[in-house]
């Protein structure tokens, strides 16, 4: 147990690095840091069980810094306590003191926000992006717990960013899966960026929506050294989710900062001294002697975890009895099969041979038919409601906790966590993201149930690269065969994946043994006069349109792009072979597929494109050909762009 | 005051509709809307002040359905009061009873879900992506204050819907706001999709929640006329504002529909008569006689509804006039302003000259500059805290209200919404978007406040047309003379408008009195070798690259893009101008500006354009020099790129 005063030393100590790392940076958030300064002194010195020079024990607590501009202070500390950086244990260094000075630095692994990877193993989801934290924090919760590890996760919350609805889903998310080893806090400083926080926002209005929701609350000051450890010593201990509402003090014990709006200011390099003299009288307020503080206590050791197979090593089952597996057996014996139900399948095959696979869904499981999932393996399904923006950072949360999540919703309301997707993409997870009843063969419910830009969005990551990989590989299958086989793809690929799926049954264009590969694409009909390049439902409709056209005599090739990134050189090649000229058609909105094609047939120079896709906002229909026309993608209307233009 | 029979036997009536247009329609979900059917009776034929028959009018009480899968029963009291349909009030017809058999058919007015855009004026936009209607439904009540109208809006939200953190960001936000017109109703029928709704979500938990969110709470039996009356006769009474929590049988009155999960599944044709037996039978309990529905009251008379002139003819001040107003004077001396500056200055002039503009901003209007018109126009700034969802749905409702709202934030933060943002586009809401600190120019604060995937998301839109019309203008300022003139353009343009600012203060390169059009772009430098096209922050660093590659030679021609969609005719042209090479640059992700030109060079067969966008996740680094490096896009690696490739 420490003296009050000691923690009051090392919270100013750390206010002072946080101060100069910040002015030295030429940016940053000193007063945001400040105002965690005795928290973040209680957790990383005393509370928490971890080593800081091995962060990536298994068993260690977590702490999650939803608040990311705050990082100066936990920087501080890390350096403090000679914390390790580097992105692998093997290439691992210690950091210094004089570290801090690196703070957004090209080559320094502090960032600007927490980011683990950029070097800061500490961490294990980049923040920054507001309100996403508990949710991470609910998913290393859901991790420890299915590795029977007795590991805590501290979350630190802002009030300003408590006005995100992300957090009262994870708050309920938390509540509902009983995750007691997730403990938020609240740093109720008051002050915005660019005002005071609303009263709705009040350490008192965020106590009792807590407690509404739920949850177990207790209500500190937050400088108060004695009465953070007091509150933190309940934390295991409570029936329900504990959460800390600390009130504290943005620029703690600095007084110019205490004057005026310094959010996100640093110090000029002039005023730390002032600064830092201000912190001493601080601190000499609270009485002299030295104190002791505790340190960081062992890390528990898991105690079942799960057996984490190589996912490039296990036996899959054929494509046959995967579908049967999944309860697809008369589909399979009638020929069509929708690839939503088949990815079904394909999850369920994925968790029987692969502990580590873990599914969420956010209330619509019997239509994504992650249900087949839940069903075979319930203890590693979580039903996230509807609440798309938690599921999302959550899997996050289970990818960093070594799980290799899969999230599920209809592709539209997969939008709806665009910002989500993005920041675990920046961390790096290894997230599976999979969206049904994409683009507008769903028909009947209308566009505020379809997909049209998810192709854009995903292919926006896929066409970047990270060490030599895309950021995320998108896959698009147009048969059960092609959706069971990138499902297999997506389990042994590292990194964010996603997937879309179709409502319609289709029949299967590919034998049961036909191979994928990542940036993989198949000539589904040779064609010397063009090539049609589809993907997922279009691939249907493609076929039917080089039908109509070979009736003219006409003879396309039709090309299924069922990858973004696909292998440029193989696909200019491809549709140089088919008379150099292409039509991309898709049953969404531009930006995907036919920005990818065009661009490849850009820079070669001696192909021509034309692109076909959505070409108004859908509305509800009665059947899929309805819609496709309306659209002005239906098989006669692309037979008849393509005669046309290209043959 | 109506009878409970009267009451019991319309919501009967209504249920059998809504059972037969989905059996008609083989889709959508009658459980949902019998749950609704008497809260329904209430509020279209005794509560609401409106005429059915004009639903245009600016003082009408409003109805937002924010679980929009409930509708059918609402397009059966709509159908049954002759409701006016139609894209206008000239082409409006009125809905006949039989009208209910075209549900989710190509030419009916009756979408699969809200969509005031298919000819539903009732509504005010389109929901069925769930939890948005409470945002919408705030947006209309701030657009009813403005205009002094005594308009109320009623805002159904269902229990599982509830859990979208989006309503709890409306809740605060109407809170803040005060919006006493706002009444919220929740339709706690305990039934998801997959499952029953969590105890998160059960009528008490909700109840308490709003509570805690400094609500007034009435519950209610949701099925009990006596009591649904006497809780709406609280609306606009209380000085919180007022949530009724109601408790509903989903599926009421119909016994098959009591057993099992029917969620979203109409009954078999052939059960219909079966089910309007249960209904009589369960009508049959409240007693017989025929009792007395009341009727729709007169809609309130605006009091002092804004002037809207015609944004195409007003007078708007010169570039050098706009930016003195804005407080640029000194940096308008300097010649160096940023474009987030140089829109602040263009916001507060569009608000001066127009006053059916409005603007929104979550927290950081001392970055995005919002500031300057809200110091302006402090009664038409909407703070919106930090809650980027709720902020762009009540823009949408704003807009439905007939204001031109700017809603800013971070560009990075508003892909928060991009779910909503698409819900804006299919009600065709006249909603401008501006995002600050775009690409990766930012630097220090590294990728979690970058937006990288934003071009490619609203090029999206912008790809595809809608009676002609782009479904969204983009825009990419590289100075302030264009910030200044696409500020203006979207607010003159109808639809959908997004603009991308950015941090670093950059000279002018354009005459005060240069033009900008929709689909425009300008030759910035003219050369034959090549072109390279780029806009925003890029245009500064490919203007530096063609004048290193003029030193080694090469006379390269810099095309400044500000605008997607451009005109790819002249496009295809310029190029074709200049070699027939080109390179676009991007410090962002692809699918964007590189896609849009690839698409124009591919059609046309003769061009040859190379792309050059970041080529990994940035990171922080001090200077944008640094990190433009480090992402592959410096000025020396695009002239290298350029020589190499092309010249």
């Amino acid at each position: 147990m420490s003296s009050a005063v000691a923690v009051h030393k090392k919270a100013a100590e750390l206010g002072k690095l946080s101060l100069r790392m910040t002015s030295v940076a030429g940016s940053g958030h000193p007063s945001s840091a400040l105002s965690l300064a005795h928290i973040v002194v209680h957790l990383m010195y005393e509370r928490m069980r971890y080593d800081p020079k091995n962060p990536w024990h298994a068993g260690a607590d977590r702490l999650v810094l939803s608040e990311g501009h705050a990082v100066p202070v936990v920087y501080a500390a890390y350096a403090d306590l000679g914390g390790a950086v580097g992105c692998c244990r093997d290439k691992a260094r210690l950091l210094k003191i004089e570290d801090v000075d690196t703070l957004r630095d090209l080559p320094s692994p502090l960032d600007g926000h927490p980011n683990p990877a950029e070097g800061m193993p500490f961490f294990d989801a980049a923040t920054g992006s507001l309100g996403q934290g508990l949710s991470v924090a609910a998913g290393l919760g859901l991790g420890a717990r299915l590795d029977g590890t007795d590991r805590r996760v501290y979350c630190l919350i802002g009030d300003g960013e408590s006005r995100e609805g992300q957090i009262w889903e994870a708050v309920d998310f938390i509540a509902d899966h009983k995750l007691t080893n997730v403990c938020a806090v609240f740093n109720a400083n008051g002050q915005g960026q660019a005002d005071y926080v609303s009263v709705q926002q009040s350490a008192e209005t965020i106590a009792a929506k807590l407690r509404a929701f739920n949850w177990d609350v207790i209500e500190i000051d937050g400088h108060d050294p004695a009465a953070i450890t007091q509150a933190f010593d309940h934390v295991g201990q409570t029936q329900k989710p504990l959460a800390i509402v600390a009130k504290t003090v943005k620029g703690w014990g600095v007084d110019q900062l205490l004057n005026g709006n310094w959010h996100g200011k640093p110090l000029p390099v002039a005023d730390l001294e002032a600064a830092g003299k201000s912190l001493d009288k601080k601190v000499a307020e609270f009485g002299t002697g030295d104190g002791v503080l505790g340190t960081p206590k062992a890390p528990a050791q898991p105690k079942s975890p799960r057996q984490r197979p190589c996912p490039q090593e296990v036996k899959w089952p054929t494509f046959a009895d995967a579908m049967k597996a999944g309860g697809l057996e008369s589909a399979l014996t009638k020929g069509k099969i929708a690839t939503r139900r088949a990815y079904g399948a394909a999850l369920k095959v994925a968790g029987d041979v692969l502990p580590q696979v873990v599914a969420l869904d956010g209330d619509v499981s019997n239509s994504t038919f992650a249900n087949v999932f839940a069903k075979a393996h319930p203890d590693r399904f979580f039903e996230c409601k509807i609440a798309e923006q938690n599921m999302v950072s959550a899997g996050a949360g289970l990818s960093a906790a070594g799980f290799v999540p899969f999230v599920n919703s209809f592709a539209k309301f997969i939008s709806r966590a665009y910002d989500q997707v993005e920041m675990a993409n920046i961390s790096r997870a290894n997230l599976k993201i999979v969206g049904s009843h994409a683009g507008i063969s769903l028909a009947a419910d209308g566009p505020s149930q379809m997909a049209l830009v998810d192709v854009a969005f995903f292919n926006a990551f896929a066409s970047v690269r990270d060490s030599g990989q895309p950021l995320c590989w998108s896959f698009h299958p147009a048969d059960a065969v092609t959706a069971y086989n990138c499902t297999r793809l997506m389990a042994q690929l590292k990194g964010m994946c996603y997937m879309r799926t179709h409502r319609p049954d289709v029949p299967l264009l590919y034998a049961p043994d036909a191979k994928f590969e990542p940036g993989g694409f198949s000539v589904l009909k040779q064609g010397q006069a063009a090539a049609i390049v589809s993907a997922g439902y279009m691939t249907h409709i493609a076929l039917e349109a080089a039908a109509t056209l070979a009736k003219q005599g006409a003879e396309v090739a039709v090309i299924d792009a069922y990858c973004l990134p696909f292998d440029a050189q193989r696909m200019a090649a491809a549709i140089r072979g088919c008379g150099g000229r292409a039509l991309v058609v898709e049953d969404n909105y531009g930006g995907g597929l036919s920005a990818a094609v065009a661009e490849c047939a850009a820079a070669a120079g001696d192909l021509r494109v034309e692109v076909r896709y959505c070409q108004r906002i859908p509305k509800s229909t009665r059947t899929p050909e309805e819609v496709l026309d309306y659209c002005g993608v239906s098989a006669a209307q692309i037979a008849a762009h393509a005669q046309k233009k290209l043959v």
